[in-house]
């Protein structure tokens, strides 16, 4: 296997335990849990390779499906304190961001986009997963929860199109780009970083006007 | 028209209708009827073709654009007794399943897919329109409802291209896997059959933890 | 910049907007306005042209990418009275509709797609950015908010195609029927014109049968 293919098997893993986890918080059952692993960690990865059309790597190698179906079952046999869920489901969310930015940059690279449109693909290969599970699950998207989320994945993916176009893309300088996204990610959600709002002149939402 | 547009057709209409009868218990308007049908049954078809990449045939070919006509104009003119959707949209919505985890199946086995891209592209088109059908209309998707769902979609994609590949896969076979899985899906319904939750250590969902 | 490039801009602009406003109203951050634009400008025409298989413009043409930015920062500065942003919200959504049901029209006709192919990407590509919009930002679809919605977007297609067949389509025709669209849409809004409900025989969403 290719370093390329274990980075996004990993991220695909990552993704996954992100769906199991939210699965079991929801109280879903374990098909639920699959099924929003399933999409979770694959769904980026199909819009990915819809836009560059190519055959959805998820569909055609079977060895994807392996991430989702050990990540029902961990979360099956090693979840028992519920109060611990939303903290994994961050971290191993913020884990697969990491590599997924890299991930979907460079196959953007390889298959000859220009740069913006390789970061722009990068980030939505990020994105795009925790995106459908939320959504699909009932969820505020992580992408809208406040915290940095969708900045850190930006700045993965142009750092990785740049060290791509400098022939300096590694094993080595990928795996310090995925754990800077993650490290920002995660310090980010700790320590409660926001962005300013999005209209300048507006309150707090759903604020009611002081009377 | 040949067997195969036929059964496809059939589906179509059965998950269109399940759109409208989510669209009467809703409220929405028939202009809202029209779409949720089109969304339900023409959705999880767009999403298989696009994957293996041949032209969605419900741009391609209007006849596709009939059943849900046909199923907004049925339920604005036969529902009068609200208490009767909920169960009329399982069993349209069971049909559909039935349908079109064979369709799907098939499609992917024509298309020189292997076995495993097969079930799953399978499931895939039975369990899209459905899906994409509750997420827009903002209700808990039947496929994280609790009873068994997917499962049924997955047995019948799997015998589905088992008998395709054993040369054994025809109109009476079709049916048969087809009625399999319907009954299958409206007794987990009925008889409110549970898989296991996504975490053995949790209790019920939502539950606060005993003082 | 052709006409045709220059109007899907300004329609890409109205959804943007659009999507800022929203996320102005929910509380969202900049970073968070800023993708809800994305996603509201953009995904229409990304389904549109992964339906007709041609490379989305939107990863492609870097161009693209300025009317989400121009929005959020708009939105950012010039938003101050939250009540004023319903009112906007709806008429940037009515102009990118009026302007996006002959773009999607315009492409499908020139990719060789039968009039009713192209009638159908064109309202796919007016409805499909206002529906990912609402869905992920947990609203109900204007789609389905009651007032007339896709029939204005269906109009506009309809007019588009049989305008382009008869090589009556041009610039002056294009405006004419975006402003129809427009107008129909703010119209209906405005005077709350609904379209009859789902089902003849049921009284208002959620109305308890009377005892």
């Amino acid at each position: 296997m290719s370093a390329a293919l274990i980075l996004d098997l990993v991220g695909v893993f990552f993704f996954a335990v992100s769906g199991s986890l939210l699965a079991a918080r929801k109280g879903f059952d374990i098909i639920g849990s699959l099924l929003l692993a399933s999409l979770a960690s694959l769904g980026g990865g199909v819009a990915r390779d819809l836009i560059i059309d190519v055959e959805p790597v998820a569909f055609y190698n079977p060895l994807y499906l392996a991430p989702p179906l050990l990540a029902a079952v961990l979360v099956y046999f090693l979840i028992s304190h519920i109060e611990r869920v939303s903290t994994l489901l961050v971290l191993f969310d913020a884990g697969g961001l990491g590599l997924f930015c890299i991930v979907g940059a460079l196959k953007a690279v390889n298959e000859g986009l220009n740069p913006v449109a390789a970061i722009l693909l990068g980030v939505t290969t990020a994105v795009g997963g925790g995106l459908l599970r939320d959504v699909v699950a009932n969820e505020v998207p992580a992408l809208f929860s406040g915290e940095l989320y969708a900045l850190p994945a930006f700045l993965g993916a142009t750092l990785t199109v740049a060290l791509a176009m400098l022939d300096l893309f590694n094993v080595v300088t990928g795996v310090v780009v995925a754990a800077l996204v993650f490290i920002l990610r995660v310090l980010a959600w700790k320590a409660g970083w926001h962005a300013p709002l999005a209209a300048r002149g507006t309150g707090p939402a759903e604020q009611p006007p002081a009377g």
